[in-house]
């Protein structure tokens, strides 16, 4: 009788800076605008054998009373542009980057995705948002923000509409014949007539290396996780505990079977961070101080603003939490969901946890704050996360580290050996695509690998 | 006295493939989707000290008798994908893409173009096009092609809200002040208020380091030189002959100064190409073969058929033109602009011009179709290209080698060096910036070169 074969983690690097909390106090921290900065972290990931590299969107600066006043990032490149740069000094990393469906259009998506594709040697994946930031439209088209289920079909649409756009070439398409000057032939037009969309025309890419690219979804809502369970083959959670973890692993996994799809189809990938240290000890006081440097006096002031809807510039960071109750129909912060929807019970809440545990504002901010965290010596870090997949919590995790952009190095040096050491992580690449490195099927359509390339 | 010092040549190499004859019935042409071709051109180039590397746009696969027959390339990967790419593996030159502003929006433009310019340390350049591609609209959004006049209105006002945004910054809005987490602050709303855009935001992305990224324009109508001449730092042209050059170069350096522009803040780049042989003969051998290379008997009709608007694949191409008239009313082909207005006319002169010159109808198509090339040994080569531009003919040319990607190593190993001993050619990069190659100021608005960067 043969052992099941151990269950193995996959790994995604999160570029931080964009909706994360990286600590650009730091005096190691560097740009997130300079191209080195983005190949540094991929260069990374890829040394530690990641399965892919994963950017952010920011379509908008965040604003805090009236005026910019970012307190994490200093501008925000555009996505593909940094995605595209990085894939000519990587080999086998996958590139994911997150790309709204609510202020695209599929004909240029399925363009965009598809060239990335053919230049990485298929590489690419598609984070699918639908854009949670909802102040986006003004600053950018012709404004129009579709409300939330709105959103989805039109998320469902596009994907539908690029699908067939990457699958309209047939296989046979690609004739290179030099002698008589004729390299592509019976392209057909791909005819798509939807409730959003109106088109008819032959595709301009001939079929990338992986068929269709890698496709990505966050959303933790309903409607999220029936689009994730009907067209994802990854999906981002941010579910903090074990059982949590578990409950969505299950949920998600339970909802495939109705779009007859296998187990194995679709991973899960929450979000998590790490601090290591050479003790336990060590690393628990250098989470504390890490806490500290991205929750700021003036980091705490703002977050409570953001629930209190009030100016509380007069309060002292290191007191206790305001007395004057929330004002629930003032927005103070724009481009960031704002914390609570009921904010007078949010504001309950922090205060008797505030009291209970006696905690200042900056104190309460931190904890309120937290996200989920690894920390340990290498080997407690390795067996935490190597608990959570075997356990069916996870199928591995998008890494956000605090420092940009050596943040990863240590994880590489010292977390991975351990991984590989347990039988639980690659000790190199088996394929070349992204697709190989998740385990996931090629889709159907084969790609025109040899005579999509003229060579 | 002092002498009046030599005016300096400059060169582009333009990526043969999409609206280019590239030779691909010769055995050592390679893909023009995979991303070693890019990479070639672009090391190739850099090696040469070029100004910059060249990317057209093909929003569509042409169609010729209602089928998808492309006679030159094999599918059309995304420009930005691929200049992004390039863009990571070469250090000083310019990367220009050809971006329609006839589909694209100003903020997504702005974005990516800063984007570009920061993560290649200041060497993007964008070429305006308004898309001469007729029908381009049904397979890529909501249709809606622009008239002529039209194109050219939305042009300029993509071109004023794009640069609006890029000047939006002000010099010190990045304070990098680690202590208190304060990164950026009063970034200003950029309201524009166009007939074609109207949006109020500040702008995501920092000023990049040349302010602007650099401007080029093609285009020969009344409209299109009043364009160039008023926002392009370079415009390309395809006037084959030296006094045809001069001619438009004296035309549009004359419309500068109504627009409060000096002599040389516009570059001319005619395009062009080449043949070299060890001697004179063999060049033009070798570039009598290159043309048959390009015009196969297949194309020869094709191009035919175009005119004629008719079926004429009975015609034996190297036998006499049709004696039967061009069906004026009929467009066969889709996606090239047609080649001619009034048909008739053509037909009635390629007809006289055959017989004057007993021309078959391939031979015919070879010599109308022809353009500006520079044949000879290096050394000829390098004195007509030194001529042209110290006859005020041109600053530069823009290159289109026949052979897909090494068609300009010998250019590079063999003219550039020839250049150089004449004077009139670079020996090393003396700037860091595409602004700095053209010899261009940088816009008045000083790019925050340390802030910006958070470094």
């Amino acid at each position: 009788m043969t052992a099941k074969p151990r269950k193995q983690v996959h790994l995604a690097a999160h570029f931080p800076g964009v909706n994360n909390t990286t600590v650009w106090a730091d005096p190691a921290s560097r740009s997130q605008v300079e191209f080195s900065s983005f190949e540094h972290l991929a260069r990374t990931a890829e040394r530690g054998l990641f399965d892919f590299f994963f950017l952010a969107e920011g379509l908008r600066l965040r604003e805090h009373r009236g005026r910019v006043h970012d307190l994490d990032v200093v501008g925000r490149p555009d996505t593909f542009t940094v995605l595209n740069a990085v894939a000519a000094v990587t080999e086998r990393l996958g590139l994911a980057g997150t790309i709204n469906s609510t202020y695209n259009e599929p004909f240029e998506l399925a363009k965009q995705f598809a060239s990335l594709d053919h230049l990485s040697g298929g590489r690419a994946a598609w984070n699918v948002v639908t854009s949670s930031d909802a102040f986006t439209g003004e600053n950018f088209r012709r404004g129009g923000y579709l409300e939330h289920s709105q959103r989805y079909r039109r998320a469902e649409e596009v994907v539908e509409a690029t699908r067939a756009l990457w699958d309209s070439w047939p296989t046979d398409a690609l004739v290179i014949d030099r002698e008589r000057g004729i390299f592509a032939r019976d392209i057909p037009e791909t005819a798509f007539h939807g409730s959003q969309f109106d088109f008819a025309a032959p595709f301009v890419v001939p079929p990338s290396p992986q068929g269709h690219p890698v496709l990505l979804q966050a959303g933790d809502s309903d409607e999220g996780r029936e689009f994730g369970a009907k067209a994802a083959d990854a999906i981002f959670t941010a579910h903090g505990t074990l059982e949590a973890g578990q409950k969505f692993y299950a949920d998600i996994k339970g909802r495939l079977a109705k779009y007859g799809r296998a187990h194995d189809e679709l991973l899960v990938f929450p979000a998590a961070t790490f601090v290591l240290g050479d003790t336990e000890t060590e690393a628990r006081e250098r989470a504390r101080h890490i806490r500290y440097q991205q929750v700021s006096p003036q980091t705490a002031i703002a977050f409570l603003e953001q629930v209190w809807g009030r100016d509380l510039s007069a309060y002292d960071p290191d007191g206790p939490l305001p007395e004057i109750e929330p004002d629930a129909a003032t927005e103070i912060t724009r481009g960031r969901v704002r914390h609570a929807k009921d904010p007078l019970a949010v504001a309950t809440a922090w205060r008797e946890k505030a009291e209970a545990e006696k905690l200042s504002i900056r104190e309460l901010i931190i904890e309120v704050t937290a996200r989920q965290q690894f920390i340990g010596t290498p080997a407690q870090v390795a067996e935490q996360i190597d608990h959570y997949v075997q356990s069916d919590a996870a199928d591995g995790f998008i890494l956000v580290p605090h420092l940009t952009p050596a943040g990863l190095d240590e994880f590489v040096d010292h977390v991975v050996p351990e991984l590989q050491q347990r039988g639980s992580f690659r000790t190199e690449y088996t394929g070349t695509t992204l697709r190989d490195h998740l385990g996931l099927r090629h889709p159907h359509h084969t790609p025109v690998a040899e005579g999509a390339r003229a060579s």
